[in-house]
């Protein structure tokens, strides 16, 4: 049995209160104990000790919506109208993309994903297997779904695809991966089509990742289509029977967020992105205080355009604020509740991840708060939400493996995947 | 004279297209070349080089408006309503500053705004001759005003060092520093003592710095008293007969703007501090539509909490796009140009700093684009205001010098501060 130990630490656990001083102990893939060094056994002793005086622990970061390959995107195109972007821009390369353009895209958004503290993240694209071989390769933990578009899949054959790769790859890579299925939107996925996915989705016992209620165009073109909103609609279809993670949720009308809360619909809230998409801002206050499951996602560095968790919670911190001119709305310690445990109840893995507690599985990530721009530290959950960025992030633990330690990622080849990247998008110049 | 050459780095001059592989050449303070290697001439030989393959070059970023010293008081209080905030958490800490604190509060400002890129900014607060001396000290360049509360000032003392401080600082630190009366706003500075600010102002020959339109409670309150907004209020006075910077600007109506517009009254958006405070969002795009000079602050790390301008201009874009559901608007060029000449106009500096060009003062930021979550680069603008962040700025030139290689800070002592500051906030708890 594999032992570490992190010592010294102030511990931001979610589901209590802050420890100003703690040890974190880890046995294999598991958190054996955290809190106060005097709680620790005397007779538990580590092989392996890593030293955390000035810093803080947190659950690893659970990214609940992207396109991890879409890096090879980033800031390919920007500041265009969204029918422009998507039909003139992205869907042209995309559909040049092949499973190692896939493969190489994914490490680069592994890498950028660990070094800024996310340590899970729910995906939906397509060459599913090349997302997660190199998700397995480089330790982190994913909920991967192949996105499906009804229009473009008459015979079915990318339905009966995914549903094999979910039900081959659940549970791959010690547990680490878990899967769905993904039908895109309803905008692409006509009802017809949904209900196959439900069937398919039933019978390898997983849930859904879909786009949701995004735009105003969509629920304007739902409305004139099916006389239903989105929201309405997948009820409806009893979609929502099914564990779902609905990405966006930008335009809800007050009884789209009672059936959201009522379902126990996962909501992936991303802020950035529907800000530059001129997407609108979601009603996240609104929707938190019916109980509804919001986790935070970035979407793809296509239209964000980075992974960085932190400026994405800071955003709907902030945003939730603003937008209701209320400064008490979402304060600090629920908005790191939105992008650790919030993010895994929306992606079914609440008992596995999203808080630090013995027997959950051993995702932590270490922030050094000794730095010029976090400095004083009167309050670690405010440092970290409000001042601290993507970069402050020193060492990642996941499945109780170092994946980085001290800045440096043990499980990638940075130089590797940024000379295999430039090869894979020379096809797009 | 000292001739230092930066090379083989893309540059964004911000007045004029992005060159892909250029030089820039510095003589003394001044840039005296800006462009493709081949322009220069052959016998302009370096005394310095800096080999910047990979990185791109822009102006030093100008934070419009901020409190350095509060940097003491970041994550002090957070998601408090505006009025507890104040009353019972900021304002009882403030009152215990003494000139040593605000000396090593202002330190770790500039050593956190160096860091990210800053080069300029605009302050207001108090015993600022301890600001003036850590700036001159830093190789930075500010535009300090002392910050004036009217009924705080029934016999005009405060008034009167504020003026000899405008006059002895003006210039100082080989120009480096420049200087303004600070007015704090409206609601606390009455219409009888805003005149006599002006008549001092007038005297000295320099601009106001003041805050206006903040929040709704602000307007209407003015409303009452005056039968006037804030800026019409200001207008009335004649206040924007002088140059002025005025510091968020959130709630306008259409006329206000049009005032603004008209008066070349200089904006600082602080979009960060206005959602967190709950304030509200500054009508940016209307502003810039009508040719208000709109530059970008962070206001204080109390209400921010950082001062990382690359996040603030990512913000200013952002917000910009969501809340008109436009992704055009604000596109990154113009962000950029926002955060640099923008707020170099609104400080009436516009014909020293704010762009890389021949003849300007040589502040220059250096920013390595081959990091995994700035790769890859098809769009060194979009990288930066969608994608970086403070920490990926390496190398800082102002007025010639080199303040910051490649991530070391050579004029400041960041142990020594921290430690510093360490000391001066025991008395908060």
């Amino acid at each position: 049995m594999a032992r570490l130990l992190v010592k010294d630490c102030i511990i931001i656990p979610i589901t209590g209160e802050v420890i100003s001083e703690g040890v974190i102990a880890i046995e294999d893939d598991q958190l054996f104990y955290v809190g106060p060094a005097r709680g620790l056994p005397p007779e538990w002793v580590a092989d392996e000790v890593i030293e955390a005086r000035d810093r803080v622990a947190l659950p690893g970061l659970i990214n609940a919506h992207t396109h991890a390959a879409m890096t090879l995107l980033r800031n390919f195109a920007d500041d265009l109208p969204l029918k422009t972007w998507l039909e003139e821009k992205i869907w042209p390369q995309e559909a040049k993309l092949e499973r190692q353009d896939i493969y190489w895209g994914t490490q680069l958004a592994l890498l950028e994903m660990l070094r800024s503290g996310t340590t899970t993240f729910a995906d939906m694209y397509f060459h599913m297997e090349a997302v997660a071989e190199a998700v397995i390769a480089s330790g982190m933990r994913a909920c991967l779904a192949r996105g499906l578009i009804g229009y473009q899949d008459r015979l079915g054959l990318r339905l009966r695809s995914a549903e094999a790769f979910a039900r081959q790859w659940q549970g791959a890579g010690e547990g680490r991966v878990t899967t769905m299925l993904g039908p895109h939107a309803p905008y692409t996925c006509p009802p017809e089509y949904l209900k196959k996915v439900m069937a398919a989705a039933e019978r390898v016992g997983v849930g859904l990742h879909i786009h949701l209620a995004e735009t105003r165009g969509e629920v304007e073109e739902m409305r004139r289509q099916y006389g239903r909103t989105p929201v309405e609609l997948m009820e409806s279809l009893g979609l929502f029977e099914l564990p779902a993670v609905a990405a966006h949720c930008v335009h809800l009308t007050p009884l789209e967020i009672e059936i959201l809360a009522r379902r126990g619909v996962g909501v992936a809230h991303c802020p950035e992105s529907n800000l530059k998409l001129g997407s609108g801002i979601a009603p996240v206050s609104e929707m938190l205080s019916k109980g509804v499951k919001v986790g935070i996602g970035t979407d793809s560095a296509a239209s964000n355009n980075n992974l960085d968790m932190l400026e994405e919670t800071r955003l709907a911190a902030l945003l939730a604020k603003g937008l209701c001119q209320e400064p008490t709305l979402i304060p600090a310690a629920r908005a790191l509740q939105m992008a650790t445990l919030n993010g895994a109840a929306a992606l079914g893995l609440e008992d596995k991840i999203g808080s630090l507690e013995a027997g959950k599985k051993a995702d932590v990530v270490l922030i050094n708060l000794k730095q010029p721009h976090l400095y004083p530290v009167y309050d670690p959950q405010a440092s970290l939400v409000y001042a601290a960025r993507g970069s402050d992030v020193e060492t990642v633990i996941v499945n109780g493996k170092v994946l980085m330690y001290k800045g440096e990622v043990r499980t990638i080849d940075e130089d590797k995947v940024m000379a295999e990247v430039s090869r894979c998008i020379e096809k797009f110049s």
